[in-house]
């Protein structure tokens, strides 16, 4: 165990996540876009603790994550790492009962609340998030429309976890979520094993998260093809046919942006940090 | 005024304070030492924020600082802003009263006890902090001590205050206390005035300081003659005839660390986000 509180190890992750480098495409210790920086992240992670904190004590997920949400908007840049605090505010929760277990986090999540999903959609007013077009005859329950849909969530019942399950196979966080954050779980497991400075080891499993998996933020953003592509290079840096920095810097340059990967990479060093990994 | 409470503010100044590059000789985003790394500080700033939030609670100086460099400690590689955190944690309890002035913050500094003192010594229990040997006839209340000083400092009566004013001569972080916190909140003027992103204001910043007065961390770990090279060749930046980056390059290559003036750094981005900086 460690001596940091549940909330501490959350807002550490995602201190480590921006932190490591290169994590192509996205801010890292050594990369800005031109007005999303560094500095908006640190702010956003210290932001985001009281909301991680209503997590850890026991608060419904939707709201903490509301609140985690509205504390991470308050720099200039916007959003910083909304899906990570998707991801983290449900492990939090669990972690705090000292259970954090892919079984524990699935029954924290199916057991979201219509009320749940409401603070959800209220968590996209604090933030411009980019997202898909909603399906033909969903457009009541489009997430830009931030309060606006609640009515619409409510006359449907739909809870958070419901909300999530729709989105599943267009967003890898949503996919988390419905299946019992396996990804994150594992790649949990992948930093505590790996070894070396933190941050190296989330750019690592960065690279390896993006071989493995389409980045779904990037098929949302740009498209299917880029984000296939995206894919690609990143395996070339696993068979050491492409360098990782300069795969970085080309990325940026682009704005293609694989953030649900290193959404998945703060989740993973929560999990790591939980069950024992020393800074 | 900022919508983070003045705790958030703290440790996000400890977070921009190391994001600033280049800081000669110093952790920096894109520098470390062999082993004291960026990561250390991210936790060490973490972890520092209970005892912050105790400062802006109303708890007594001595104890919250106490409390917050052992939160600070609870990462591998010891001492990373213990400096940072005495100038901080005066400011912080000032701030939370609304009145962030450096006549309000002489006023609880002059108000510590031997209790406060007592509790800075045993701050020395929780990390290693060079620091010179003790004047003599004054071994008794070596800090390196820690408590084992305690009674030593209570047969004297010696105040916190009391304690920094024997140092002020030797110690810029102490000169501080003792002189109304007057580089700190000039300091934070500067920022203020300053464009640009934050980080590179900490660095502007960082190099003007390090040119007006010899750092007394690089006195004590090195020696007088070396600090006032590193002053020198600060002024050299300035006036356009060295390179901050590459002078960053040499000092940690040659394990010569700024860190006063990178503590007094940190105080400044306390007062300019408490005064309304935007990051």
């Amino acid at each position: 165990m460690t001596p940091r509180s549940t909330a501490q190890n959350a807002e550490l992750a995602l201190l480590l996540e921006v932190a490591g480098t290169p994590k192509p495409g996205n801010v890292d210790r050594e990369r800005d876009f031109e007005d999303l920086r560094f500095e908006h992240f640190l702010a956003g992670a210290v932001g985001a603790r009281p909301g991680l904190e209503l997590a850890a004590e026991g608060e419904r997920v939707g709201h903490a994550f509301e609140r985690a949400v509205a504390g991470m908007a308050e720099q200039s840049a916007g959003n910083t790492q909304f899906g990570a605090l998707l991801v983290l505010t449900p492990l939090v929760a669990v972690a705090s009962e000292g259970d954090l277990t892919p079984e524990s986090a699935d029954r924290v999540v199916r057991a979201t609340t219509v009320a749940d999903a409401a603070d959800f959609y209220r968590a996209f007013e604090h933030v411009d998030v980019a997202v898909d077009e909603p399906p033909e005859g969903l457009e009541p329950l489009d997430v830009r429309r931030g309060s606006d849909a609640i009515p619409a969530l409510e006359e449907r019942g739909l809870t958070l976890f419901d909300v999530m399950a729709r989105s599943a196979d267009a967003d890898g966080i949503a996919a988390e979520w419905v299946g019992e954050f396996e990804r994150v779980f594992d790649a949990g497991e992948r930093i505590l094993v790996d070894d070396g400075p933190v941050p190296d080891r989330a750019s690592r499993l960065f690279v390896e998260l993006l071989a493995e998996e389409v980045d779904t933020f990037v098929v949302t953003r740009n498209d299917r093809e880029t984000a296939e592509e995206v894919q690609r290079r990143a395996q070339a840096v696993l068979d050491g046919e492409e360098n990782a920095t300069e795969l970085a810097e080309e990325l940026v340059a682009q704005d293609i942006n694989p953030g649900t990967t290193a959404d998945l990479v703060a989740g993973a060093l929560f999990v790591a940090l939980e069950r024992g990994l020393v800074v």
